[in-house]
């Protein structure tokens, strides 16, 4: 635009002439305005390729893409042959994975610290979903504490566990079944609590949706609720409460 | 019978006519069988009339003819318009309400020593189920312990209701909104357990669906459930267990 | 228990009946473990009486209870009847009213800041809720910016509610019928952001179903969803975040 | 019934017998009145085979039927095994093949120009039913132009996809997830919008009920939908709509 | 910005201050980009008040401030307190209402002719929902065809209806129960068929659950279907097909 | 059509005029094809309106009409406005009623006997819904054979209600809860049963679902279910069974 | 019992003691009432062994049962496995099958004539299930007459199905998607008409859910539903008809 | 803790010393409070490993530290992979198994007598989820009376079963598809009655959702419900209920 403005000056450009232009520039400015190119930037969370649904030529396509532009590319939703294809399209690269996620650098990442992060599992089947969950805060830049339930049926120990991820700036709580372990965190903690149903359960409300009603529903005020199994959604949500952490307060 | 057997034996009536006559009754027997005019005392639970959906005439015809017959009538299921009805319909008899419940009697009830019920409810808005539910089984001869929270919101506490009906033959617990108090007792204690979802609740899972969703999908052992604001049925359940807790094991 | 200690020291107290009256009183720390008498001074959230589905003298004796233990009674739910009762059981308290909440206070609250929370709604019917929420914020101690919709149908300026919400710690963004506002806040900000459906809509999807929908299954990362309607959940989720910033990271 | 008619004027046939013999036609034309054998003529679009559910061998003879009275014959529903039979039974037919969509025609097709259908997806997985809908469309005559998005996850650019169909005379919009996409362009744009809810997403709503509800709830005026992955169903209504645009208005 | 660009020229403004300016303008229009300030000229439809929901001083309030700028107002979801209120407030206005639609407009409306609309209805008890589309359609130009049925129960009588609506350029379809008859149209017709299922229905699939079902089933190809009882967003989608229409192909 | 013929034969008309004169009426009787005029006579069942979301001056116009026409008319759904409303406009007119169907006649019906149908209810609050479809029945001639259930709660008594109806020629069984009385009737008979689930019950599965599950489910062979409260419908598929009966075997 | 009351006769026996007796054989006959071991004859239909749920030894002894015992046995829900084993434990039986039923017998069968049944499709995905439906009724002794579809999308053709099947006794209408024929041909017909739903279909009402709904809903009077796929009780609801029609009316 | 008195009658410990440490150990003990550690003999039940959802490691794992611990593990959920997993990992414990459950052993087990339990079938395919739990409850020591039903379909023979499991202690009745046979069992029998549904049936209600709902809206009054397919619940129970009988009344 200074080119533009400097040719007004210089009366090489009409102001009509420059106006046109302008616009122009201010079409696409408006126009980039809701694209996604800067969104990593803008809300702080790097874009998550969710790979289920996706052909292996368009994941291994978005994944070079990504790669190539940013350094690191976070997958989701992999199943074996997607796995697979990326473990041999990315011989040398860095790779972690997590359950269904896997990330891929191409050197290895050193991300400013963010603050302190708590997973805890009501059962031992929910436990890959923490996994997610972890890999990408650690990537990010966030500790992760973990207070994984290994074997118990039943009612959960969350003492236990509360006094693991005592010092945690938030906590992020998976349960399947009856999904009562969210609010009995949250009753006996003031951190934020952001409770993820997992799809583990049978018959009447299984597949998550009753664990996903009991953390709704709940009267423990406070719970914050994502999609049952939504790993990635937990991890953003509390990196957005991690920097706003590291922000401070607004004075 | 007898008659027929005598008259054969006296020839006056032939094996022929004897066995039509008795088929006869034997066919009425048959009848009988499914009939409920003997249930009460096979299941051991007297019947209980739904007032809800039957008009006013039909509510106050039933409860006069099952009063004649067995000397007590019980009614749930009401409203204002039936209450009083019978109310005024009865007016020299012993009643005794709670929530939509309503005993009449001709005589004060002397009944059996049945032993004892726990009564446990997660909220102040359960109360008016479990009061219904003790009305009934007091009725019956079983002697009613309560434990009824009062104004707590959020998590619940169940060793403080647990104390007070630790020696309670079983225990029927009420709960609304995310219905995890069931479950919580459960975890703690040995008796039967009946859960009572109530219809509390909003939004998602709400009118007692997440309520009922917990109890059903709970990895505590052994929660047995009847349906949202069955009161009746859970203290029908709970006689059914006091009875054989005093007929005694199979020895 | 120095009490006891000290006749232990003495000699008036054998060790054996020493340590049963010490497990007396363990016992009943223990009871007290799960209790609600400190709930909320472990969470940092009030006790919010839920009215609907208690009776009038039922909200009138909690309120009082709790007005006289603690000075101020935070009531959600009411109706014009509960409501009408409370203003006339207690004249002459300090009372402000949003929506369906009341607060009662006995003295002017004068409570320690803690931050700022962003409201921002989608439709005119969403106000309310958004109302409930922020009274239930201010009285506690955080600041409260409202971005209200005013009479816009269709498809929402989220810019111009950003703007003026751009420097809270934490957002709470509610909408009914499709629900898209939230996740359109959320992919233009860093911020944390609670979302609250609203039993705002129609026909399939209706009563908030539809935006809870929405707000699950966003691809909007880090959305944080409670049940519908349920703006106290919303604002307890964000005091507990407001906490964590003023408590700072970890470190 | 020229013969008929012809019949009776020549005094061969009595009234009454030729009115029984127009009774018969009349009732056959009757009869033909709701067959499918004009179906195609009537309402502008051809029979598409739903090759799920059917057997190879009743796909096989389908086809061949309509592709021999008609020269061309659509399949949608198709897996691999009725694929394979299709192009082994046809090979020296021209062929093409978008998702789940084959088109096979006896000779080259040169439909008449029917206009243009802008054609939107919100996300990678939602190619393969907007292709299908685009062979479809271009097949029958539509110039089709696609504004795909290939890797963004998250809210979604409308602007950019809106300038490349911004000429197009109808939309169709596919989304999976939240279904955002379709009201939005519908908020940025006069044209009739078309939205396919596709069945991507997981957890509460998934399958593309969320999407479709979102569809259905939106606020934004004018978002006319069809049921979940129904990309032909999409192309039907566009084609109609792209036929009323070429006959005009009612003047 | 020709002054800013006109000071730039004559040197009153250095580039950067005129950078800034402009950018100052630049993101003001990002800003209203999304606004709804011109959405009704960008999407050719104005905003419809959803009276439902709104308080009557919120509803009178906004239904003030469009009439003030747009001389018209549309409003929708009425009630009888909310319609009598707008009634009492603008008394000498030019009112026309339809069902729950009241359209209050400064001066007679004079909208250019915009086309022809059919409107079907398979029972009497669809019609009020036909009469606020229909009052929309008139009120912004187009000619509204109605074949209204009056009185007969069970399966349609399509025939007639086509006839009456034969002409039209778009044909809205109301149906509750089974809503079998917009396919039914659909099946006979090459015109855009726009798919209404009322709230009419009993029983499993009632409330418009099981005609939309059906809608949405259909495998008549091109039946185009808004939400429950949604007339507004029937006339909506008809209007951007009308508009489509006047528009003529992309030639 | 006799006249164009005549004419055709006298040579007053060419063979193409009466052609397309016979097509016209040719087209009239397509249209007709469809009608409901003929409808009864057709289905051998009346036309039934349905009053529920007709307002009171449509039902009291169409009842006029269709009673001028046919000398009866069936209302249903009524609620106590619309009845007397109806009751008013026809005060010297023969009407019956029972629950909320209404049946006016210009003169006493003189039905051709139909057969026997068999009523049965599982509870005193499915009478109502036995009442209606009684009443129909018996307006078409059938003869109404009552085994209505009085106050008894819990498992029903299938056998003395089977023994009153067991020489009908169709079974109707009404049941709400968990709606077993109809599939537990069906073991023990070989006639046809029509089930018909009533909104009678209470959470999970209330207002009929339950009922309607169980009799969908059922493993008893030969139970045919009409939707919830649809006493209507069951009285027609009775009338179908009686008339195949009347009329005998294809022989 | 002609043993007991000839001893009786002949004083051999007590009366006492023959009561005792008689009643010992009443009780068995009171077990046996509500027996299946007479239900085929009772209700006039055989049973179907259910083979899905049950392992390949129970369906072979459940089969070699049942034929032993009655000569002939009919297993549904059949996969390939439990079919290649039936057929290779009765190599030299007579079977016939279709779908997924298998009906095999000891001898030729030659069941008394019972009257004809009309089978129609909607579409071709219909037709396993009417043949299903078609073998068990003839294995009955019903002629079958047979309207199948053969590859219409989009409305049907109830007509031409109608004459082929114009003088069957009953109607047995088999429709997925959305199910709209089964009330089509009731409309046309006076006929019992039984609905079959299938699992046909996709998206939102798929599996045959909206087609439940459609037949459930429909206003046209005397629709007779069944489960979803459930051809078998379709067949067991004719019988029952047929054999009415057989008996004749009650007079 | 005798040790931290003894020091403090010593003098060794100040008396704010050994508070200091008590409340430690008090601290841990409130910890334990809510452990599962001593879970088993508070609510006399065993830990049983639910296998779904958990790696094979994790399986293996669990259930080698449980064997270590307790001399016994009860797995359920077992997929076939799992099993040989088990199998192989402990091939020479005593292993019993069945359905999917499977008992380890490192002794053979003699569990004091626990009282009888009567298990009760609907249908062949039930069968595998009541031996599951007969498994279950002989281990604990209950005697398991069986009732299973063998081949019958259609209405069941309640009083065949009933008479085996005449003395019972408590009934556990399993039943799919329409899931009447545990409210029938119910009517005729005072003991507790378990109802069990399991997830057999298809169409509308399948998967045990049609059997659920029967069992929770019965009006039989006190049938106890668990979960679809829920044997191990219904199991635990039954225990519950054994054990309140052994231990006695209150008195």
């Amino acid at each position: 635009m200074q080119e533009i403005l400097s040719a007004v000056r210089r009366g090489v450009l009409t102001e009509a002439e420059a106006e046109t232009r302008i616009m122009a520039i201010l079409y696409e400015r408006g126009e980039d305005f809701l694209l996604d190119l800067h969104r990593e930037k803008r809300i702080g969370f790097p874009e998550v390729v969710y790979a289920a649904g996706k052909s292996v030529p368009q994941v291994l396509a978005i994944a070079a893409a990504i790669l190539e532009e940013k350094g690191a590319v976070f997958v989701s939703g992999l199943d074996d042959e997607r796995e697979s294809a990326l473990r041999g399209r990315f011989p040398d690269r860095i790779l972690r994975q997590a359950g269904r996620v896997l990330v891929i650098r191409a050197d290895a990442a050193a991300p400013a610290p963010l603050g302190t992060v708590g997973l805890v599992t009501a059962g031992t089947s929910d436990i890959p979903y923490a996994r997610e969950c972890g890999l990408i805060l650690s990537e990010l830049g966030a500790e992760v504490v973990e207070a994984f339930d290994a074997g118990a049926a039943g009612m959960h120990r969350p003492e236990l566990g509360l006094r693991t991820v005592r010092n945690a700036d938030v906590l992020i709580v998976f349960a399947g079944m009856e999904g009562v372990l969210p609010p009995l965190i949250a009753s006996l903690t003031p951190q934020p609590v952001i409770a993820v149903p997992t799809p583990i359960g049978y018959g009447h409300g299984g597949l998550g949706e009753g664990a996903l009603c009991t953390m709704l529903q709940t009267c423990v005020p406070g719970v914050l609720v994502v999609n049952i199994g939504n790993a990635v959604g937990a991890a953003a949500g509390a990196v957005r409460i991690l920097k706003a952490i590291r922000k401070g307060g607004g004075e």
